[in-house]
């Protein structure tokens, strides 16, 4: 027996008819790829929604059929998340920061149809174009005076195509479980896989984003969105300003420490979202420009997530800027919350030092990502905070595969998602990544965790950046191998180096065997590359453990 | 094509078990109808989840089918909201308030197979019994001491029949579409109607409840729930403080002012959602007590609905309490969020004046519910803040009929519910009602709202209470009549009554008939009868119009 509720479906198109006619005054601002700044509301960016659908059956493209971006965070980016997938076609957020050659790849695995590009990344389509199999037609988001002269087929500016288009569009509705959008995950082996969003998930999903125990997104707030749109929907936090019309700021390609603290300011940011590398540079104006006052920008929340937080960068932001600080851990299969970490009321009273430790784990658990950390045979391991275990994952806005089947299914026998990370959870739901599971070298039986040795190494005064791998042993299976660059001008030896590791390390987590090297092998986004140093080292035997 | 998301259904059984998993130790606290106090935590409620489950296959209950309660708020009541629904069958909350006929009327109707019942209620069940047709069984929600000596048929303990079961129970997994809960409509015309919601619409409204744009509820709050679980399922506060973990206090039948204060006091609550005349009374109480201390409760946010707030009730909450008052406007038959008082980034500079009447509006719409008004013949009004109109509304948490068809098809051709409320709205979506659609007086094409003329009257000092129906006109069709209650002792003749009025009112809104009485009818929940108003005075003809 159906309950007797009104049947409508969660479709995207909602949110920015929900925004323009709650919200129609509130503003979106964008720092433009061409300089200067843009100034429209969200009803303006309805209007432009509209016009981008209207473009689309203008060009033919279909529902389910995949459009493309290559754009920095803007207002235009931001029409296409409603415009694209309003109609029933799917929305390709393409990463202008893959190689070249992963940038065709995906775009030819997705048969994009329509290639929407910012100025900035015209060079690249131009040399990119040629390999570009399934798009018919380029365009250039931009007015015709920034048009740039490349050689591409069926170019268009937006101006031209899109802005000339009727201001109204009528949304159709369709099953909510239809494919909305799709974001590569550029991994560190084998070719980039797709995540299929659907609009369901996405709802679900931003939905769980005005939560105070996640990002808390309301109408009360200016949110500079940092992060960008091309990774995993923009953490979902241009749909969650949406359904609340929240006022949006978008810093373009402007992501150098004086221009996000002059944005901040200008435009009174109450929150952000970003990266840690963004949150460096902030940091890094602020000490070259010592009269600033970071207070008094009256940002109140800062949101962290795609890699771990340091203390030292909670602290200032918390004691600099009188922020709080909230981290979280996600990936682009997760879109992207996984997990948040929210004080509970029982962590009030904590000394400082236990109170840091917590707000440095990854975070909790929120509703709809059902968490489980399994041993390699799939059993269950102990919340106690101390047990190390495969993470995986299940709930409506997490992924169940890979668009067309690449790399098999992730999905276990009870439905979790494999992650590829290992982790902890404690006894309040509180989850620490200890390692990525390729990562994690398997001692006797026991987990060590490659990242602890690697940041207890970098942690001395002497060296740059430090690798660690598994190495095999005859007795132990595998073995840490540690490799280090050293600063430019700096001394230490193996020796000082272990002696100031096995103060910080449990004694069998020390690596027998140091190597020094003068540099370490990176992806396209600065991941360490160490599929390239197991290759390397793989003959390396470790022969001084006992 | 589908994206490539887990298909999760949303069902209520995994609030529990989320609550129970990240949120073990947070406490629910429940006074009791018996006297003193229980504490359990939310492990607990699980416990006691499964044990209503197990309870209900024991007693032979199979999906879909009914199980009622006649209950105050409390922890068996909490545990039911999740092991009822868990199972697959409907949890129907009646009433205690409305007339034993009308309980033995919705109890045959909706064929409620058990019914679960507080001991405050146990004279009534015992009179109802022999009406209730489909009750097998019945269950008194206490411990064997508290057992009252009624002659009922299959009378259980709770303690012997659900505290003996297991405490797991494996939550079956079924469409989300599955009804999951059943609430009767206690209008003022014909017989009740019941509202059957499903776990879809509950977890779509219970994700909404998070947000800070409406209720806000988080695991930062200890939140007290006056506003009765019988009424559209206690605001939806129990699955929203599931879904967080939040602390949960329950007053149990112990609403006086006395009551209410201690018991904010003692568990430190921060939320408290309740209907006004739970505020007059612990009003009353401080005014009896002025040693007291309200700011010293430390109770940041009040939510009141079921009936305007008044400004007096405003400004003591926000001066006395310095509490913020967020009010809304809903029915059983939207789950009940319709929308919701809360102030935009704009208005944080307007006059204290201006303010006010932003604040004493009923609310802002929120996505999920689409609104419109409309005039007779269905043309949508503007959104001026002016014009009166019909208000429907649309969305997946709002009723799209009746249980077996009662009433008819309540949705217009666009799928919006029709309300029965005559609404304004303003430019920024704020929503004002104006009256009820068959109480607005209709006076030569424009309309009169009722409800305004009652205030307007009431506001006389010599005035109790007052009453506003329209009569029969030659020329306008109709005009209003005023129906006045005098205070006792107080002298106030019709013509000053209209002299006051004319300060207050256009012109062409005064009542040029003024009755006074002794008494008005009223409806077993307190509303004004103006049914039996208008049979009283049909016959009564507006002569002094022009």
């Amino acid at each position: 027996m159906h309950g007797l509720m009104q049947d409508r479906p969660l479709i995207i198109s909602s949110l920015i008819e929900h925004a323009a006619r709650f919200h129609p005054r509130t503003e979106i601002v964008s720092r433009l790829p061409e300089g200067g700044t843009h100034r429209t509301d969200w009803a303006g960016v309805r209007r432009t929604a509209c016009q981008v659908a209207n473009a689309l059956g203008a060009l033919g493209v279909k529902p389910t059929e995949r459009v493309a971006t290559l754009a920095w965070n803007g207002w235009r980016h931001l029409a296409m998340y409603f415009g694209v997938s309003g109609t029933g076609a799917v929305l390709h957020t393409v990463n202008p920061r893959l190689f070249p050659e992963q940038i065709a790849y995906i775009v030819n695995h997705a048969e994009d149809q329509v290639l929407f590009f910012d100025t900035t990344f015209a060079p690249l389509v131009e040399k990119l174009a040629p390999q570009l199999r399934t798009v018919k037609t380029y365009v250039c988001m931009s007015s015709r005076e920034h048009m740039p002269s490349i050689d591409v087929p069926d170019l268009h500016c937006w101006d031209e195509l899109v802005a000339t288009q009727s201001e109204d569009y009528d949304w159709p509705e369709f099953d909510e479980r239809s494919a909305s959008s799709l974001c590569y995950t550029s991994g560190t082996t084998g070719n980039p896989k797709g995540v299929l969003y659907s609009h369901r998930s996405t709802m679900l999903h931003t939905l769980m984003e005005l939560a105070p125990d996640t990002f808390g997104v309301s109408s009360r707030e200016t949110v500079m969105l940092i992060v960008p749109m091309f990774h995993a929907n923009g953490w979902g936090t241009p749909y969650a300003a949406a359904m609340v019309g929240a006022k949006l700021v978008f810093p373009g390609p402007h992501l150098d420490g004086k221009s996000v603290y002059e944005l901040m300011r200008d435009e009174k940011v109450t929150f952000s979202q970003g990266v840690p590398t963004v949150w460096m540079m902030l940091f890094q104006h602020l000490d070259a420009n010592p009269q600033l006052d970071a207070r008094a920008l009256g940002v109140k929340r800062i949101g962290i997530g795609g890699a771990a937080v340091s203390r030292g960068m909670l602290e200032r932001f918390e004691k600099q800027f009188g922020a709080e600080v909230t981290q979280g851990w996600g990936m682009t299969e997760t879109s992207p919350i996984g997990v948040i970490s929210k004080l509970l009321p029982k962590h009030d009273n904590l000394p400082e030092e236990e109170l840091v430790k917590v707000k440095l784990k990854q975070g909790r658990g929120v509703w709809g990502v059902d968490l489980k950390i399994v041993d390699d045979e799939g059993n269950k391991q102990p919340w106690d905070g101390e047990a190390f275990g495969h993470l995986r994952v299940r709930g409506p806005w997490i992924a169940s595969g890979y668009f067309r089947g690449e790399g098999g299914s992730p999905i276990d026998e009870e439905g979790y998602f494999s992650t590829g990370d290992v982790a902890t959870i404690d006894t309040d739901g509180f989850l620490q990544l200890v390692d990525r599971a390729k990562d994690v070298i398997k001692s006797g039986g026991e987990w060590i965790s490659s990242i602890d040795v690697e940041n207890a190494a970098a942690s001395h005064p002497a060296v740059t950046e430090a690798a660690v791998i598994g190495i095999v042993h005859p007795k132990w299976q595998e073995r840490p191998l540690l490799i280090v660059v050293r600063r430019a001008g700096a001394e230490v030896s193996a020796d000082e180096l272990r002696s100031y590791l096995a103060e910080r390390l449990a004694k069998w987590w020390l690596p027998e065997e140091v190597v020094f090297v003068d540099s370490l092998p990176h992806t396209a986004t600065g991941k360490l590359l160490k599929t390239k140093l197991r290759e390397q080292y793989k003959g390396y035997v470790a022969a001084k453990a006992e």
